[in-house]
């Protein structure tokens, strides 16, 4: 009862305020992340030779993360390392900085990542997908609890 | 323990196979509309004047929302009416034509959002937001079960 009372209050509560909400946040960082996954896996099936390469779809898919990588860092806010089921490591905040510039090392390379299969090398688009999933494995290393 | 197995299996499935698992189709659209929620709720609320109008904002965010929106339409294969909880109406595949242009409304109408937004005019901003949210509406009328 007070749950659904919460909830309902919640969607009455803008957005500028509701990104205080630490539940609100991790919902939104971990709906990001599975529609960036999505997206991602593909590229890796490519990559691995699981799926036939077919580089107009590498790129299409390469741009959508690279669209959803900035979206990413406001699903952070203080506050948000509890309130709702998390691998966040409280680590993000203490040293916010670094975890800063790990995601735009991301943005960054996803950026490239697109840029480069859209010009259509096979090979350089394989040798820039390894250098973006260093960048997905260097903020998971140090800041992601599994 | 079975579920614990079944979870560690689809993991290990390639992506062109995941997304003919229901279940994974269900999480991935619903994760899209959050991230997509989280954007546009702020138009929402400088439109109303909840919130200060910030043109730069709104075009970010409209830029947002146009890039998720073509990704919604994969998310509804077919079978993936159950699985996991869903709104999705058996609507929507008995009728697929008319979602998916339904759908692609919502695409076209949001892509001129932002580009209407990038132009910098508030009043066609406002009037292209509420061109916008008729085509959520109409589709959330035909075929969300809530």
């Amino acid at each position: 009862m007070l749950r659904t009372a919460l909830a309902c209050l919640l969607l009455a509560v803008p957005a500028a305020q509701a990104a205080a909400d630490p539940a609100a946040a991790i919902e939104y960082r971990q709906s990001a992340y599975t529609v960036m996954v999505w997206n991602w896996a593909p590229l890796g099936a490519m990559v691995r030779g699981r799926t036939p390469w077919d580089q107009a779809e590498f790129t299409r898919r390469a741009q959508r993360v690279a669209t959803l990588a900035p979206m990413l860092l406001e699903g952070f806010p203080p506050g948000s390392d509890k309130g709702a089921d998390t691998d966040a490591k409280g680590e993000i905040w203490s040293n916010y900085a670094d975890f800063s510039a790990k995601m735009q090392a991301f943005e960054r390379e996803s950026a490239a990542l697109a840029q480069v299969a859209a010009g259509g090398d096979e090979a350089a688009t394989r040798a820039q997908f390894g250098k973006t999933a260093e960048t997905c494995k260097a903020c998971h290393d140090a800041y992601k609890a599994d």
